[in-house]
């Protein structure tokens, strides 16, 4: 088996793609622009040495299927698509250990369960500010209303920009059937993170993806001059965000989540005003729906004793929510094995930042990922970056769990 | 005395002038603009009834002079221009009521010392960023060469804007002989605050202009992914503005001044990412210089603890800086009189705002300002307003102190 699989050609490989897609400022694969195209057929010209049947589905995701002795598969996934100016690793990692991976498993003649590669379309909505488009048709969420007329910059409808890569909005969420034998799901990605990096572990099992609460709070008190108001004449609306703010990152602490506070805005916003309004945004996450719960019921406590304290009004709008997403336990500890097998120690850790593998969780396909370590935990820019010797550990982990995902599959 | 001064006259004229140079959005008698030179027209002949000799400064003042026995001065002060869509009282109030006691005076003969009245140009620097350019000249802390090349919106130069209104900008510092021979500066003007309202009285004694420190602080931590990064591993900047906020809140009662963050800004600023940096506003005013030394020292040392505390860097940039300027403290006593034997209850507070008068008393002047209630403590907007009662005892209680003040004059 070792000698089959090959680490180091999956490095080469996402360097080629990184010289072919990218450019001083980083990856330039926005999904749906001809950079995009181009890395798409960089990569079926990959597949097309392999004895797979390649299509794209409704949704515009690609897959690769490589027929084994049961109709039930095996999936492996990833996203060729990036943000602008991006990393050279996020997404296309996972696609093209996967491309390694499968590689291996042809080579051994006819696996005993279906393997499945699939390129999701537009995992980062980086372009219409909708993202886990393709998986999110998969899985059924995707409601084709809701997204038909988000505009690009220049005005561009999103029904509009899929119909040249062959996408049919209306009838996009019949990739859902993609889904129908689907035994077990696994991605591997880079962790976008600091943990595993300050723990000097090259990759760690992921527990799930974390549920979300975003808000935006507005308190509301009185301008007034800086100068005139003494203090106790005082209605300081960024008094309710400071104390707020102090307190969120508490209430995190206590229920095991995080809590993060983003963006402060000021009005009238000058060196000589106390403010008269002030806003913040609040993102919470964790992986217990529960305790997820809970964080957002003792932050708008906080935000109403707070406002009380400081005779300010509060006020809060909901910008987004998603339920967490667990993954499977017996692909968990799977997971953990491989990466035992392949490193000598594991760790476990939730992701906070959304993955694919969430929709697929969503659709109830048993579904596992597998992080490894990023460097300074930076993503989503040029700088983002993993050693190589690790990108290398985690194609063999992520083989290593193949394989123990495929007994355990034909073992049902 | 009481028949010749009318106070219901200068409620009468302050409509005449908003008539004349204010509009459905306020008062807009920016300095060096034809409004403001309609408004000093306007001023100029109410003073041509008057058996005064008038004239205008080097740096654009305008000096009415009514000759008594004695060449020692009583100045009375005020400005006729307005900020942009400004308040009807603003300055002028100040003016208009020293018109009706200088009528007065000048009704009864030769007065015991000479009376002047002083319109200052330019007091709010709405226009070139710099207030107080008019008063500053005659104190001699203006600096030419600091406001030569200040530019307006439309790119017009200080220097070339006050040119057609017969100011030599490198000669506007002669303005300083007219003070030769002050022995006290009476000002009278709206508190622009809520003090006076929130004890329902009508006046008060100002005992000086508030001294200022205004900086710009920045905090620095690590920008990271909201959901990637555990609590425990976030440099969160928000987190020193959101602690030195509620210290500064603390000091300034704790040293009975005053301190406002009036603006706060956070980078990258994104509902998915923690603050990599992090900058507020901080003006910290106080009447007494030792006390605003150590409001600034402890906001300082707050500021270091606290970024030991989070893990981040801090950096302090100066904006702005002013000493205090307490008033004299006989003509606060004689401006406390005045106030009582007008309306009955007087109150002692420090000016939060800067006016004229803090570079009278900068010059060396005996100075005095008495403050009349403003509603909802609003001013520089069209809604700034104060009962007609209140102006009209305001204009019998300034010229009670004018008396007083001519009669501490003529005694030294």
């Amino acid at each position: 088996m070792t000698n089959l699989l090959q680490p180091a050609r999956t490095v080469a490989e996402l360097k080629e793609l990184r010289a072919l897609t990218g450019n001083e400022d980083g990856a330039q694969r926005v999904a749906f622009t001809d950079t995009w195209v181009a890395a798409r057929k960089w990569f079926r010209a990959k597949l097309a040495e392999l004895p797979v049947e390649v299509h794209q589905d409704p949704a515009g995701n690609l897959w690769a299927t490589l027929r084994g002795s049961s109709d039930k598969s095996l999936l492996i996934g990833g996203h060729i698509d990036s943000v602008p100016n991006g990393g050279w690793l996020d997404g296309c990692l996972n696609l093209v250990a996967g491309l390694e991976v499968l590689r291996r498993i042809a080579a051994e003649g006819t696996p005993p369960v279906t393997v499945r590669l699939v390129d999701w379309a537009d995992e980062e909505g980086a372009r219409f500010g909708r993202s886990l488009f393709g998986s999110s048709a998969a899985s059924g969420a995707l409601v084709p209303d809701d997204v038909r007329n988000l505009t690009d910059r220049n005005g561009v409808k999103l029904v509009d920009a899929v119909r040249p890569h062959g996408i049919d909005l209306d009838r996009a969420t019949e990739a859902r059937q993609e889904l129908n034998n689907a035994a077990a799901y696994l991605e591997l990605h880079i962790e976008q993170g600091p943990v595993l990096e300050s723990m000097s572990l090259p990759m760690g099992v992921v527990l799930g993806t974390f549920g979300v609460e975003r808000h935006t709070i507005t308190f509301t008190g009185q301008a007034a001059h800086s100068g005139s108001t003494p203090m106790a004449h005082r209605r300081d609306a960024l008094g309710g965000v400071s104390k707020l703010h102090l307190a969120i990152r508490e209430i995190a602490v206590q229920h095991g989540g995080v809590c993060t506070v983003g963006k402060v805005t000021t009005e009238p916003g000058i060196v000589t005003a106390v403010v008269g309004e002030a806003t913040m945004t609040l993102d919470q996450r964790h992986l217990n729906a529960t305790s997820l719960a809970a964080m957002y019921t003792a932050a708008r406590e906080a935000s109403e004793r707070i406002a009380g304290e400081e005779k300010i009004e509060v006020a809060w709008k909901k910008l987004w929510q998603i339920q967490p997403f667990p993954f499977h336990p017996t692909l968990i500890e799977l997971c953990d094995e491989a990466i035992r097998e392949t490193c000598g120690t594991s760790h476990r850790l939730p992701s906070g930042p959304l993955h694919d593998a969430a929709e697929v969780c969503r659709a109830g396909v048993p579904t596992i990922m597998l992080f490894v370590q990023s460097l300074r935990g930076i993503s989503h820019n040029r700088i983002e970056d993993t050693r190589e010797e690790h990108l290398e550990l985690s194609v063999g982990a992520l083989d290593r769990l193949a394989t123990k995902a495929m007994a355990w599959i034909s073992g049902q």
